[in-house]
């Protein structure tokens, strides 16, 4: 940690700011300068620096306090050089090939479901997605089909053999979802709900976290932290889009998150062109794209009547559509030195 | 709900887009036009209408679809023309005096705590703000004193008889909270924290709903949707600064948020400086700016030794800061017309 | 154009819009509504859409107005269903095979220029960037060699054969530049420079248009109005990172911005991966995401020892990191059906 | 200036950085760390902050470099104490009373003109704001009067006595602006135009400078910079709004700006609220809001009949709203111990 001391700071602040340091148990090391002082603070381990800095920032004198090493760990491919890589069912996340996971925004009935999660396994897909809880902004919206969703998945995957990924929306929902799931998703407006992380982190299934739409990459791998730290280890990296002041698409895709997270993470990274675009007819570009700048998987929402979907219909591939994208992920994949799982 | 074609869009595809229309019990009206059409359509109740429209997005020949009223309706100015009073305690909230609130970010100990709640009373604050279970980025940072700090709360309440402010995380702890809490704060993270809003719904007492970082205030109007629509109508928003793209304070201050709060809406509007800004020289013009804006209140942090605060210490008032603040809203609340409570 | 009236807005003010509407000459026609009237405004020609929307919203009982169709023409899909494929030196850009270009940020020696001329055309790139003038953030940077800079870029066009792709900052400096570059580059600052941009509409050379940091798509195709308006239709689109919340990267790529542009305007697109990334690590990943999205040119800052450039050094490739990548969007490229020009 | 290696950056690496340090002719200081080394670099001298930093971070092994004082000088409050004031006519701005202008977007007549200077004077403005040469986002709206529209204002200066604000656009129309401006307003697009704010440099008049769009506030201050360093002093900072994901109103206020700017510069900052929230009913809100925050000045778009406006009638105050506005700015400035001036 540095702290940057306000110009012309007197003496006697710096020796305030020296002895709160002190104070803490931490060593103090005084920098040259000519106009300003800086003050390093040595001896701080991870998990003060947020709560320190914050502190020594409301000292008379300091200008700013800047933190050197990340507010993460476990989650930096400083703890481990090696991609992480996630087995579910027969398949492998984070290795060499890029899986690809298709299926409905909503289950919405028993028909739409098998028929979309047929499509999405002759296509090529290898993990089926699907809600049955889901979080609407709108309170008049439709929720999702509850347990008798996630039932339908499990007769889905009974069907084709595709695991299940599923959202998680609340703590409530946990065994009974634990039941059905083979990977949890954690939806972007929950990526800061840290005690449904911190609960995940005590069962032994994935969890595919998904970027809040406005958190800083490093926000995002602080997140991974709650889920790792009590011992589970396969969190897969989710870029959603994020919000920025663009409205030609739903979202952003910060297509820089990928080769970013790639390099301070060993943790699997996958690019969700649905939510980050939101238009159909833009969202195979975007697919390629992922695949291009080096993620691990792309999760697509496919259904087999987008206009009458109950969710998302407007961003929602028909099983034609999802088929032609999968060839073409298949073939940017091998340009890369890759292939499809 | 207007949709608009794409140019040159057959008349095939216009009469699919009637059809659809039509088929989900909606009248349809053909606007004349003379490069591309425009279809309004008539009859979709409100509670439908992001769904409708998401789904009329993805028919073959549809440009855009915008939606003319807006998806919320109890909290809705249009729903009630008058001011929505909060009472809480003896204070009134939202009425024409301006109430400040105020204390420490954490609860720490019993001594911080009076001592805060004793400063902020002599002050003029009129509620006491703490929290016990506190969201952290860091899975590593300080996370509350749990019920001892609630306990806390109700003993400080007891003293000083201001009535408490303090936040619910997580439905889990709701009957917990609800024992002590005169107002439920809900935190920026857990604006769309849908199943939370509507727990609370169902409560009888005051919520203090904080925007997330990145919502749009039509989305902090559905999120209030969600707490209103089982009866509980007594709602405060507060602004509490959204993310940017500078970086020279903690959040930037959407200053523009209070005069169009209270023109869409009947419900009262709060404005916290002290995490709009983060850094506690700013924060006196920030809050005096609130009021002249026409905030309903302000809630500010206040910790009697900052530089040892477990959280926030960077942005929390001296209680001598405080008491100087709330002077100047007093004097700033009188040139718009208005005392404090 | 479409009007919305706010709620319970009376008789007397419906009937003020239309006598405004009218009295400006165009038709007015009313939509059937149950809460509010909708009022779409027929016979307004593109040219005043934006000055006639803006002034409708001014009258009282208007909630907002609404453009249904675009406020920009010549760079419209709907003006031209083809490509438009610009043709510099040899080599074409818009057509089937993508483009690279490449270059020093700044022109600082003949020796630094020539070096780095050979290095882009032997690795395969087909334009030379460099720029004479600099904009610079701050006074006290290398602002460029100016004429000097110009003759050198001269000179490594006639050793190699490269078109020159460069910069104009100003009207003062256009006869100048004129007389050297095969290509005028708008920079990201100049995207509303509109004086500027129309004396290019009345050059007959291409002009490579960034993006303005935090221009809309929309804003650029109006950017691009300014210059195609008297008669220079040859422009192309370059995304270089719009401004956001993040601070990973220098920029946010909005790599959606390819697939939007490639459909609503009928130009060429280029992507910028030196400036939309900002550091040498990640360019190479986003600059094959950028062809597998759909780009039709990719431009890069090559340079002999970055850590001796007088500007960007930082997001600059070595030579043969420049090879390395030319070489994998050859690969990309073949992927997506298309080849390297 | 502080460089963070990477985590395990071997010795060669942080001995290479020293070696490009001691080139340059600077001082590498290590600092003891454990996890990552850190080198402080002294000697750099402000002019060659920006440029060392984004060199040194292209060298292998550097995580960031960061800069430890502000890359701006004569605009910072470090140059000066005081607050400079301006002195336009018998105006000062930048002393204890708050300075109101305003007057038309547009000059579009000599009618239009007079009457509004009239209305402004009377209500209590002390300059007249107008522009002649208008940036307009679309190339076929109204762009002005040119030198007719100067020669109105000069006339509307001579009839009411108030010294005119008017727009430069560009470095060709200098010798003309010159001619009949008190101030030249440098838009907001033209924040980073650093040609045209050398040449104001040169000039003696005071420039009123508006924040680009998605401009840091480190950005403003190096844009003041350009004027400042050849002699004119007489800079006004102006916010107008930026650019975020909130479309509720035309740009975001950022209020937290006037605070900032005030502590870390010395120069007179006002607020343009009809910019900055651009729509006529919320503009007094946050022109309160403006003068309670701390600003030196409001600027205010006004127009006798702003249904006929041709630019900004959407945001246009009519003269009796206008005359309220400053009465409430007059009460306001007194709860802050300021008057009008």
């Amino acid at each position: 940690m540095v702290i940057i001391m306000q110009q012309g700071a007197p003496r006697a602040q710096v020796d305030d700011v020296v002895a709160v340091i002190e104070r803490e148990g931490f060593r103090a090391f005084e920098n040259p300068g000519v106009e300003r002082k800086v003050i390093a603070v040595l001896g701080v381990v991870d998990s003060q620096k947020m709560e320190i800095s914050h502190r020594l920032e409301s000292l008379d004198g300091v200008e700013r306090v800047t933190i050197i090493s990340e507010p993460y760990k476990l989650s930096s491919r400083n703890y481990t050089a090696d991609n992480t890589v996630i087995r579910v069912g027969g398949v492998e996340i984070g290795g060499n090939d890029v899986v690809v996971m298709g299926g409905p925004c909503s289950v919405e009935s028993r028909e739409q479901l098998l028929e979309t999660a047929h499509a999405v396994k002759n296509a090529g897909g290898r993990l089926l997605r699907g809600g049955a809880f889901k979080p609407r902004t709108s309170p008049y919206s439709f929720q999702g089909l509850g347990e008798e969703g996630l039932k339908l998945l499990a007769e889905a995957r009974e069907a084709t053999g595709l695991p299940i990924v599923t959202e998680i929306l609340d703590p409530f929902d946990l065994p009974l979802v634990a039941e059905y799931a083979d990977v949890f998703q954690v939806g972007a407006r929950n990526m800061s709900n840290f005690r449904l992380l911190e609960l995940l982190g005590r069962t032994d299934k994935p969890v595919l976290l998904k970027r809040g739409p406005c958190a800083k990459l490093r926000e995002m791998l602080q997140a991974a932290e709650y889920i790792m730290k009590d011992g589970n280890h396969q969190v897969m990296l989710c870029e959603r889009g994020i919000v920025t002041f663009d409205d030609a698409t739903r979202n952003t895709t910060d297509i820089n998150a990928i080769p970013v997270l790639k390099q301070w993470s060993h943790l699997p990274v996958i690019l969700d062109p649905s939510h980050s675009v939101g238009y159909t007819r833009w969202i195979p570009a975007i697919a390629r794209a992922g695949v291009a700048a080096g993620a691990d998987g792309i999760i697509l929402e496919v259904h087999p009547n987008p206009s009458r979907a109950l969710s998302d219909g407007g961003q929602s591939l028909r099983p034609e559509q999802f088929s032609k994208v999968v060839g073409e992920l298949r073939a940017v994949a091998g340009a890369v030195g890759r292939g499809l799982a």
